[in-house]
């Protein structure tokens, strides 16, 4: 099967006409977003659809307020302005949320990916365990959707990206090593957290962190359109976000992605999971900061606030180029580049992006890794791939959370929310 | 852009109505391939199609003797026999074609996947170079297409694997180093000399022999279904064929599945590619016969003759524990096993399948491997991942070859051979 196929069954399990009905709808949304402003005859002939079933399928997205007339047709030579359609951007907002070892961050965006709202706070979630961390978490999804910047808006859902290996099927997360996770109920607990005390029906995602951050990415990054992506999560942990023809690989129990455990030299180092020379141990955040800055870091886990600051510690010193600081980054980022070589010569991405913490470090971090990247992957001749420093920073994981509700919505597999929209009862379907 | 997604201009580059109308026959055909024997209404249901279009859909299917009536409806309590539907396995056929070091593998498949010629022949490519390859393969097709076994069939092409980086799109071999080939143009020079003496209008499709293989795996293999597997082919080169969700994963550029030339040694033995430590030099199969059979291989490039009778030698000495053979193929298991580890901890399959000439050396290989794959990979609790052997052997890659045109005509990516059906005009589209 191809990834051009759509299954008998359809988006979401519906079957038979109903699935054509929701796969049409979301057909007509995304041939919107790709020519907006356009116009019902412009759609109908660009998704190989009759007029009259086009206008059908737009009085219904109108109603919902998913598209909406009188585009900005200034741009444009043909047809009149007021039956120009546009996706509605005032509409509804997507949520985004990340949490890692050391910081919480919540990023909602509009229907065409405007970022609406942005709030970074410094978290312990090791040190505060998963009930804490989601009332934690639930605060803030409350105090967002409170805020004037989201208030008035539905709510498509709640994408949470988390840095371990996730059911999303279940939004659980099964292991989380470096936050201490283990078989944690996420979806659920936090979608009640949320209910409470005020009632709420938003569905609420979970994913690995690596794998929303490079949806981000192929979004809204710089390399935004590259359908073949890899992005190494630069944390405690790193993780690989693997982007084939523009799906996410997750791997067949979402268990993908584990370059931070690649052994990429035998006898290495002892790597936190108990096996030795995991690209992890070699050139992970917490590796990187113990040579580093070991006078910050204790032995143990490293706590968030340590982590921050002996990031930011690190820099000063490279900056100055003081002790071996910058020896450390340069054994790192070859590393690095090994371990993206493997990425490379297994799936051949357009470019391979380093994220998270590895951003501020990147300017020693990345030398190198092009370096030996170049000398252990098997790139087309003239083609050698890049190294690129993420421009979506501490965002790119809450920022992918929040996507992947609008690209769900976009295949016709999410519900508009319940009540949705308030004024008028929601087109029968 | 999810795996659900048709994109707008529909399959093959058509648009509007005629795309539709593709991709319709195409999920008729794949609804049938499904449930046959069926009615009617049973594939408008499946499909989510009204009666009327799957009618004329199905007589456009077969006046084109894709589908026929009659199916044996012994096995059903419902329907009359004369109206039920099935694949007609009787009409068209698909070839594929596997080019390796040692020998080429020619297969036809009939529309139900059903094998129906199958040749193997000792051949070196290498000492042949490409024109005189060129033309034993069509010696080879030609041959097949006037077998009392496929005459009179419609050939819906030759799909050809290579051991190498092929660029799918036009038929280009762009490096196959182990058999010396770069910059040829296989597609266009075969379908050419196919085409000669007798005029023949055949499509030659070329893409890489791990891709085809793990296709074929996935249809007709002992793991067939399943939809996230990796297959590692045991010829002199050591690739990997990568199905994620029943996708092939390629690469941006075609480059994908290098998993021979992933380091797992720094320092180790030197690569045929110039670096060291490779899987390919530690575990490919030339590796492996420089050390189990050191008396037949001499120095330099390895001949097709000489490959294909030291594996034969190797197998004595592993049954008879001959030397230290034994302990050579247990060491190259283990790297294999490592190798594999890589894989799964990147792409979570369900399964590892050793294919080619690991297949008679599997008794030897597979313990090491699976010890070294449970020890480097992260997988869910009390979900070991196997290592197995195909049971499509040296077959695999043409099968797939095969395979890949008939998953291509259920796309609607494919059209029927020119003059088909021969009675009778084909169907206006």
């Amino acid at each position: 099967m191809g990834a051009n196929e759509v299954t008998p069954e359809g988006p979401a399990g519906l079957s038979g006409q109903r699935a054509v009905r929701a796969n049409n709808l979301a057909t007509v949304l995304r041939t919107v977003r790709r020519l907006a402003p356009c116009s019902r005859a412009e759609v109908a002939a660009a998704a190989g659809l009759t007029k009259s079933t086009v206008s059908s399928l737009v009085a219904e997205l109108i109603e919902r307020r998913l598209l909406r007339e009188g585009g900005t047709a200034a741009a444009r030579k043909i047809g009149r302005p007021g039956l120009m359609l546009e996706i509605d951007e005032d509409s509804v907002a997507a949520v985004g949320l990340e949490v890692n070892v050391d910081y919480l961050t919540l990023v909602a965006l509009d229907l065409t990916g405007r970022e609406l709202f942005n709030r970074h706070v410094e978290f312990d979630a090791r040190a505060a365990g998963p009930e804490a961390s989601v009332s934690r978490m639930a605060e803030l999804v409350t105090g967002a959707l409170a805020d004037p910047l989201l208030a008035g808006r539905g709510i498509l859902g709640v994408g949470v990206a988390v840095p371990g290996l996730v059911d999303a099927t279940t939004g659980t997360v099964r292991n989380a090593p470096n936050l201490g996770w283990r078989g944690v109920g996420l979806g659920a607990s936090l979608s009640a957290a949320i209910a409470s005390p005020e009632p709420r029906d938003i569905p609420v995602l979970v994913d690995n962190d690596a794998t929303l951050a490079v949806l981000a990415e192929c979004r809204d990054g710089h390399l935004a359109g590259a359908l073949d992506l890899v992005y190494l999560t630069g944390e405690v942990g790193v993780g690989a976000g693997m982007l084939a023809n523009g799906v996410a690989l997750r791997g067949a129990s979402g268990y993908g992605g584990e370059i931070g455990h690649v052994c990429l030299l035998p006898d290495g180092p002892r790597c936190a999971c108990g096996r030795r020379g995991c690209l992890e141990a070699l050139a992970g955040i917490e590796a990187i900061l113990r040579r580093s800055a070991p006078d910050l870091v204790s032995d143990g886990p490293l706590s968030g606030a340590t982590l921050a600051r002996a990031v930011r510690v690190t820099v000063e010193r490279a900056s100055a180029d003081e002790g071996d600081v910058r020896e450390v980054l340069h054994r790192a980022g070859g590393w690095l580049g090994r371990g993206a070589a493997v990425l490379v010569n297994l799936l051949d991405p357009r470019a391979v992006i380093l994220g998270g913490y590895f951003v501020p470090l990147g300017p020693w971090l990345v030398p190198a890794a092009e370096t030996q990247l170049g000398e252990h992957a098997i790139v087309p001749a003239g083609e050698e791939r890049r190294v690129h420093l993420s421009e979506l920073g501490l965002s790119a994981a809450a920022r992918g959370g929040a996507a992947t509700l609008i690209q769900a919505l976009d295949q016709g597999r999410l519900e508009l929310p319940t009540g949705w929209p308030p004024a008028s009862a929601a087109g029968g379907q």
